[in-house]
């Protein structure tokens, strides 16, 4: 193990927000300033970006109690990215202007909070200081409410978007039967590739009644048997819920969500609404229920005000074991969540993985888990989930909305 | 005042659900449970129309434990209708059969909790006893999202949908800001007539933002002034956040959400989506930015996870307010809010107005509450809207999803 160097701290958030990426950031942070090690803690503006563009903000600078507030705070609170970098070998301009940015403030450590795309950057950027000798320890920290990130059990942000889903269909389920019979509804969830926050729609089971149909991206999507079941269903109880993700496909390949345009309309007409209005297109007129599509858009990834407190608490670990790790010599790896069970109670370990191998591979749920004969999921899933969305935030001391952390961002000269 | 009758309770659900229509439920339910002058408490199935189908549950066997969670459950525990009962001097079949069963069950005080209609069927009922020498009590019990209900400051269920309104949009106004600039975003709430959801949106100013440009029924749509100022503001900002009600309308009073559709397409091509969506594909292509419509859809109506503490409060007090007001020898009457301070803190007094005079009237948002050279709204607004939706409940008991009310529903014989 190496011996801890001294020097300063680069915090990034990249891609999508959850409702708890800023918990890591918190976890981070509140590490980094009362570490021996760490002379400066800056946290960059919009991920990468904000290191290219050398803008950091110097969390010295904050209010303690007020960066306490990250906890409760969704979305990135320092701002997010897409920025794809290149490849060092094709175009090392963005790593040498990283590398000029480091030098520039004598940062040693450098953490980046994302998923995929945000761990192959970490990945590329701890590589190009190793071949450039810069001693620089690099550590991602995962987030991303579609829980695919390999090499750990789940994902901080998946917890508290699946305790969303979970809760806002067992509301929808009771406010859909009210009158009896008559209503077909379609939730469009999001996960284009995997269906860990569809499967999450299950979970409301917990609560009395969970959805007749569950659809994910794992199982080919086929439209006539979508239809006859819906009718049956329908014919047999009177309402129907669907849970559907977002990322749903025909056995060729092609997204339900994008083949439509052409099935429905030749003539290039706009084609307003997402999936979730297209199945309602295909399922109206068939039986004489009230139709509606229902989606869960950006509410699903930022609800904050109904996080899992598991969730929070791992996020927030997981930033101060990525500070840890990097102190006690770790790089080029990324902090992982190993589950354990103790007396029957769910327990999450920190651990450490290689960032090669996680950065473009993709992990999805269990086709074993997934009951296709009703497009349902099986007990397994609860096994899993459950443990993930338990315990809620204290808010009691909310008055009429949560207050959200408000940063000075004094930038770092 | 009469004298207290003796004889059973028949309290039954009308309208659109609510986050806290059950906590009304408990609160004629609890009372008429210890009153000595009730003899029997049953509540409806399907409101009205499980009187006219002799569907009535006998509360005496339900767990009161498990009654308290009506206060948590949303929608409409014992289910609801929008029957409409005719004119009883144009037929009176309806009504005959409703005595029928009063009679069969020795009803004596009849609780309707609903929003105008069912206000309408409650004064209807009323009168239809009165001129038939039946004594029976019947009051009216305010329900519904759309606070549009004349004779009473505000209207249970409000609060609730406020509050989740103002919550979202705080979040997502985080959300939607995090990848710097580039987003107009555009978000769907409900209200046909009246704009007091919509106006909801802006309390997210409490968290810090509130949204750009709000919408409102009260006031004249213009497309070409929405589209200008929308592009005026994400020059400026480099994003735009816009709230907008479903009702809005152009001065010849088509609603936009309808009137679009022959803009659009006069081909007979189906039109997917919403107002939402509509205006999306408005504001598309017109700047540089990822453009989104979100509907709020039943998610603002039945969110009793997050339900205002006040208006739980104010809800269980109706139906209180209800039965007490009825043992006494009201009838004909609504409950109605009354607003006082009391050194400056908000303090909401029960009254009784009569049904006459709120069954078909409406109320909306004052004018002159409204900000039409900025499309906001103003203080006076937020005076009125944050004690309603003051105080978070307590889900410190809850594991993963709350648990709902799960009744045994035995029916009368």
């Amino acid at each position: 193990m190496a011996f801890p160097i001294k020097g300063a701290v680069i915090f990034g958030q990249s891609g999508g927000p959850t409702a708890v990426i800023n918990a890591s950031a918190y976890g981070v942070i509140k590490e980094a300033l009362s570490s021996p090690n760490v002379t400066n803690v800056y946290c960059a503006e919009y991920g990468i970006k904000g290191i290219l563009n050398d803008r950091l903000f110097d969390m010295s600078k904050e209010d303690p109690e007020e960066l306490k507030l990250l906890l409760k705070t969704p979305s990135s609170a320092f701002g997010s990215c897409r920025y794809k970098i290149a490849d060092p070998e094709k175009d090392d301009t963005d790593y040498k202007r990283i590398l000029e940015i480091f030098k520039k403030y004598d940062v040693r450590y450098f953490f980046y909070n994302g998923g995929n795309d945000s761990m192959d950057t970490c990945n590329k950027i701890s590589r190009f200081f190793k071949n450039n000798e810069y001693d620089c320890r690099v550590i991602g920290i995962p987030k991303t409410i579609d829980n695919d990130l390999v090499s750990t059990d789940h994902c901080p942000g998946y917890g508290s978007a699946a305790k969303y889903i979970a809760t806002t269909c067992a509301e929808l389920l009771h406010d859909t039967v009210v009158y009896g019979k008559g209503t077909i509804t379609v939730v469009e969830i999001m996960g284009r590739h995997a269906g860990w926050l569809t499967a999450a729609s299950a979970l409301s089971r917990v609560a009395g009644a969970g959805p007749d149909l569950i659809y994910m991206p794992e199982v080919t999507f086929d439209m006539d048997d979508f239809v006859e079941r819906v009718k049956r269903i329908y014919a047999e109880k009177g309402n129907v819920f669907i849970a559907v993700s977002e990322g749903i496909h025909y056995s060729d390949g092609r997204f339900v969500s994008e083949a439509m345009v052409s099935e429905n309309d030749g003539f290039g007409h706009a084609q307003l609404g997402g999936l979730a209005a297209r199945l309602v297109a295909h399922l109206k007129g068939l039986t004489g229920a009230k139709v509606r599509g229902i989606e869960f858009s950006l509410l699903q990834r930022c609800a904050s005000h109904i996080a899992s407190k598991t969730d929070v608490d791992e996020a927030f670990n997981a930033g101060k074991t990525a500070l840890e790790a990097a102190i006690a010599g770790e790089t080029g790896k990324m902090v992982c969540f190993r589950r354990e069970y103790e007396n029957g109670e769910y327990i999450c370990r920190y651990e450490l993985a290689p960032l090669d191998g996680i950065a473009n591979a993709e992990k999805k749920v269990p086709l074993e888990w997934i009951d296709t004969e009703n497009c349902d999921i099986r007990q397994e899933f609860f096994d899993y989930a459950l443990p993930l969305i338990r315990g809620g935030m204290d808010n009691s001391d909310v008055a009429d909305i949560p207050r959200y952390v408000n940063l000075k961002k004094i930038l770092a000269q």
